[in-house]
């Protein structure tokens, strides 16, 4: 075990709720063995020991989670975006997923994946692989060998995908098993259940997924919920018996504690009540909602109803995979939905502070981590250098945050840390 | 005189109308002295002594033009997005343009903002100054240096500044004067007139301005039109004689031919009616509307209508300098306008192939070149090495510039040409 006492120096800001920012400039973050003992603004004389890095006049925040996107749709991140879902699965995403089938292809794509998540600060995650078993263990490599956390899941897909990209019941049951068997006893990246979303699932097998979910019951959910219109009437005609989607989930015993649900753009206060009885989370996705035309979650009214919100770059639906980017769109699409959801008093638009909690916080919260930097729990946090940017001597430290979420890049970063190891 | 023969080699993509791509694989562009002589898939014979630079399998594309963007505000990019426009400029526009008193400062600021505007393979500009006749001398000088081309602007606003921004009528149309003269003969940046808006200039102003318009008719005019509906409120209260916004130009001759007009968010039928006959340009500026909230342009109704339009960063409303961030967040914004705006049958969304076109062609005609790289055309050009982005071995070519489109970044950018000279 590796229980040296560290200290990280530098603006430490973090919002442990949304829209409340913590600035502690010129601070101290001190780690035993990876695990914070404290933040102070003086180093405590019993901490005198440390091994400090000194990050001067940087910017310190809690690195990023990314609870939503599709590791086997990198290699077309930014194609399609003149198509709609349906016709996007079947045109990109299905054979782009295809070509998983070859390891050799997925260990490159993979390597590439896992260090541009970490190269961009996102250092927890909830990924969709394809149906390949192999290529999903390789990604669990790759992200673990990086320093990625979280979890990662072979996708279900038994109907409605194409020749290529396919699996009969028995297969997928089988090889979802194997595959927890394989991968239940990782320490960064665990499995997680992944029916890609109603209309890929037979009812057949989201009935024996339901049994797995049952006899795994530490293993969390994943899936699609209400993001188009097109979607949504084609699961009423598969499940006519359900009056809502989540209850085509409901009904097999994979709508519950911890189940993430991407998109929820048409979740109305029924839907949205079920999911913050189930305590399920919403993954807001907004880039992708806006490049596939999807159209836009009210973040706003779920955050006021209490619904768990966190945030999901989506790629390759969203074209970002920088969750300060991601961060951003929120922000776009929330003033989008202010100027045209007919309803400007009810749902003001997002702030800046607000989608920062969303991508910092909030996921936190998920992965069983205090918002912010809390004691007892492992340093997850990024390093900002933003001396590359134009030089302004009228801004305060959370304008500089500002700036960073808006304009951020891979350059800006000086540092990155993982489960209290520092990894860039 | 640099008569050198030239030829530069690798997959050319362009487009002459919005929405359609010109592909050549593995072909040459000939110059000489910087003049495009003719594009070609095999060097023809009499060109054979040109000095040639092989890139490849890399992707050539005429390089971008950004029609509107405020120098001063690059300070500031990606700050104060949580208000709207004139909340905005008082708290944060104003204050950073003072700043630009201090010539230093500005050559500083400048001096960056030139560079990164090439780095990102901006070559021609309509770019505003602040009021200051030094600060914009320096700007030009800056960016002749750094290779941009097109037109800058001394500020005009001698009402509703701030205490530490604004000029008197007088000084205003004196200085503009002088700054006409002063920089009349530069070659690459040229000087155009700029009255900031209407509620930033007297009648008087105006009136002088138009004088000035009139004496020299080479010199375009730059200025905002129907951004945000409070703005237009407060235009109606001062021109309570002029029935639409752009009266208030017309009004004093300030309404022309190559008149660069931004925003025209809120243009109905008959202003655009009025944009078309008089030859005004309209520049889309999605970012800007959607970061300070403004709303979404109707720019497919412009393209059907014929009238002319191209496509403005508008930093620092807008928040990404980059005119390919700026080309997706036009594309981001039309599905928005196509899902919300109540017509889907007659607004269709922007396709890749058309907001490439709005960066490129649209822009090339503006400042007199074809669009694409015509025949007689110094070279404006970006090469892009897509190397550094995920192993997709099923992309065609246009279908790799949309990738560049969406994930493009400095770091991408190989080479940028301007005026027939590389610069980077």
């Amino acid at each position: 075990m590796n229980e040296r006492l560290e200290a990280i120096k530098g603006n430490i800001i973090y919002a442990e709720t949304p829209g409340e920012l913590t600035v502690m400039p010129d601070s101290w973050i001190v780690t035993e063995g990876g695990i914070i003992r404290g933040i102070f603004s003086e180093l405590p004389e019993r901490y005198a020991a440390a091994e400090v890095t000194d990050y001067g006049d940087m910017i310190i925040t809690p690195s990023f989670t990314d609870l939503h996107l599709h590791a086997p749709q990198y290699p077309m991140l930014g194609l399609g975006m003149d198509l709609e879902l349906l016709g996007w699965l079947n045109k990109y995403a299905f054979p782009t997923e295809a070509m998983f089938s070859d390891a050799g292809y997925a260990r490159r794509v993979y390597s590439k994946l896992a260090h541009a998540l970490i190269e961009r600060g996102t250092t927890r995650v909830c990924i969709f692989s394809s149906l390949h078993r192999e290529a999903t263990n390789i990604l669990m490599d790759e992200l673990e060998k990086a320093g990625v956390t979280g979890y990662a899941g072979k996708v279900n897909m038994d109907r409605n995908g194409s020749e290529e990209l396919i699996e009969t019941t028995e297969e997928s049951v089988a090889e979802t098993r194997l595959f927890i068997e394989e991968n239940k006893g990782r320490k960064l990246i665990k499995p997680i259940l992944t029916p890609r979303f109603t209309p890929s699932c037979t009812n057949e097998l989201m009935e024996e997924l339901g049994k797995i979910a049952a006899e795994y019951p530490d293993i969390p959910v994943q899936s699609h919920l209400s993001e188009n219109t097109d979607e949504m009437k084609w699961v009423k005609e598969l499940h006519p018996d359900c009056a809502q989607y989540w209850e085509t989930y409901d009904k097999y015993g994979l709508w519950k504690n911890r189940t993430v649900m991407a998109h929820c753009v048409y979740s109305d206060e029924r839907e949205r009540a079920a999911i913050k009885k189930a305590g399920v989370w919403a993954v807001h996705c907004p880039d992708s909602n806006t490049c596939i035309a999807s159209g836009i979650a009210p973040v706003r009214t779920m955050l006021k109803e209490g619904v768990k919100v966190a945030m999901g770059s989506d790629i390759a639906g969203g074209a970002k995979l920088s969750m300060l980017d991601v961060a951003t769109e929120a922000i776009r699409v929330s003033k989008m939905r202010w100027l045209f959801g007919g309803k400007r008093d009810e749902e003001r638009f997002l702030t800046v502070a607000e989608a920062f909690y969303l991508i910092t916080g909030a996921g936190q919260e998920y992965f069983g981590a205090r918002p912010g930097f809390g004691i007892g729990d492992r340093l997850h946090a990024v390093v900002f250098d933003d001396r590359g940017m134009a030089d302004n001597p009228r801004m305060n430290l959370s304008e500089r945050l500002e700036r960073i979420i808006y304009l951020g890049e891979r350059q800006d970063i000086k540092a990155v840390y993982s489960e209290g190891i520092r990894r860039i």
